[in-house]
């Protein structure tokens, strides 16, 4: 194989709240020859998701901060281009930790998590794989299946309710049989959320009068928390807990942007005391981690491939052309302008 | 039956802080005749817990606040002296809301909680239904069990490891293989709970370097926390949890004198955002009540007892003598300057 150029972004400095031009380098590279063991795959969509956002600061979220000079960690879908790998054929089509790269060495050895070759009859398009069949949708599952368990006529809220996992943990929230309330960003978003995706009720979280409505949406509380926020959102959920309340502690991306600023953090108003709040409602707090769970794939995405096959579940995603956009993508996430699954397209 | 005089705490003011003389008042009254239905019982042992402090605030802790002019709430353990009910024998020792007083009506129709008989054959003497064989136990056995899971070799903390429920806890946490580590609030209490319950250490949160003791108490960090005491206390076990940690959330005594006046909250330094923490450590932080788990207090004290006879459950109790000494026992409670169970003994 000749010569391969390939361009990805490199992580020169730990931003510090969102993404400036010298954060990262978009960076011109020749792709190393492959050794045995080796694959080389070509990058076709990235995942965008808070979690980039944490890796690029000091803190370690179920992986290591990404570090300084290093290529820049994302999940996403390629496809196997060349191979010394026993288990991948040039043709496969792979999920797994790509990185804002066009051009990916996979190795075993070194690769901090292993790639996953996409089955060969697909229920849906590639990109439901970062999405509804992926670790989005799966992190939408388990949330409420494991933690959330609402019941028939219970009440429950899901922030961020028009984005990828929110819209997801939404409709699995109305599949059992709960009145769901979604919170989001702007009335297009709550227009978005009720009609689209089922949703009995949002609560756009900038209109001046908020609170009284989410109150208005939740007249006898709320049992379930499905969390994606944080922030005043959480704040002003916790002051509605019923007993026997059960928070599922997914995100809290209001807050990913002040990381390592103790400052900001320091002039916040006074927080609801969490513990306290918790304790006089028999509450659970109670976070958790797709990564931790591979074991249950295979039944979140069976239930998940179900739920689509009956017309119960919705999904959309929101596509940015080509890998050099891939930081704008991501502030676009915090700036909360995008709806659904947020992509870039990099093949 | 000839008039009886009875003498009992009616609750005159809601406290703030510790009971002051003016918030209850000790009154002599005549025991009303004894109505179908209805049963007369003696007070013979008040279990003093930090739910009677709550009780008398305006907060609702799963049962509403004492009225103003009512008698004080209280759990305890009493005889039957007359009985115009089928279900009550003169004679029968019973175990519930006796409340702070000499006599008391049990009336199905009215109580908020039933009476319930002791066991013929007790396997302890009767105040070990107040302490290890009763709510308090059960307390600790739900924790420990249900949420706190701890598995051998783990690191389990317990604040307020000398108290009733602190103490039952540690030691179920010992007899599941986890390595036990108390925090108490003085070094006599602390070789207490290392010498007499068997904890491996134990942390005085009064001495001026707690906080590295408890870091070279616990070098690998906390997997579960048994917590009753809250404040600065967890907040310094929240910056120590491992990943995967459980809280179990049983108590916060040492906010409740707080509670209602919520200018001293504002004044407090920052706190740890406990979402994000729970977030960062895929853990889980749950309050419960064992008053809702009726159904699991055979199964508990059938465990427990099994424990004092296997001789790993060593309970110590501290008997205040005389009802008119409630007020000063519950505040005792709250300096902290008991150990084990604390009792008042009336009968």
């Amino acid at each position: 194989m000749s010569e391969l150029t390939n361009h990805c972004f490199r992580l020169r400095r730990r931003p510090e709240g969102l993404l400036a031009k010298a954060d990262l380098e978009f960076v011109q590279e020749v792709v190393p020859s492959l050794q045995d063991g080796q694959a080389l795959i070509r990058t076709l969509w990235l995942s965008v998701d808070p979690a980039n956002r944490i890796w690029m600061s000091e803190s370690h979220y179920y992986l290591p901060p990404v570090e300084l000079d290093a290529v820049m960690r994302g999940i996403g879908i390629g496809q196997v281009v060349d191979s010394r790998r026993v288990d991948l054929a040039p043709g496969d089509l792979v999920n797994g930790l790509v990185g804002w790269t066009e051009y990916v060495i996979a190795d075993p050895r070194t690769d901090v998590l292993p790639f996953t070759v996409l089955p060969a009859t697909q229920p849906a398009p590639p990109t439901a794989f970062l999405g509804p069949l992926g670790h989005t949708g799966v992190t939408a599952y388990l949330g409420v299946h494991d933690i959330g368990k609402p019941q028939i006529g219970e009440t429950m809220v899901v922030s961020a309710a028009a984005g990828a996992v929110g819209s997801v943990a939404g409709q699995i929230g109305k599949a059992l049989g709960a009145r769901v309330v979604g919170i989001a960003g702007s009335a297009e978003k709550c227009d978005y959320v009720v009609e689209r995706l089922g949703f009995d009720a949002c609560i756009n979280y900038k209109a001046p009068d908020w609170r009284d409505e989410l109150e208005a949406a939740t007249p006898d509380g709320i049992d379930v928390d499905f969390e994606n926020v944080g922030g005043q959102v959480l704040d002003q959920i916790l002051t509605r807990l019923k007993v026997g309340a059960r928070i599922a502690l997914c995100g809290l991306i209001s807050e990913y942007n002040s990381y390592g600023t103790p400052a900001e953090q320091s002039d916040r108003p006074v927080r609801p005391n969490v513990a306290q709040i918790l304790l006089a409602n028999r509450a659970v707090m109670q976070s958790f981690l797709v990564l931790d769970h591979a074991d249950r794939f295979a039944e979140a995405t069976a239930y998940l491939t179900d739920l689509i096959a009956r017309d119960q579940l919705t999904y959309d995603e929101t596509v940015i052309d080509g890998l050099e956009r891939a930081p704008d993508a991501l502030n676009q996430m915090f700036d909360g302008s995008n709806t659904g699954k947020l992509l870039v397209k990099v093949g």
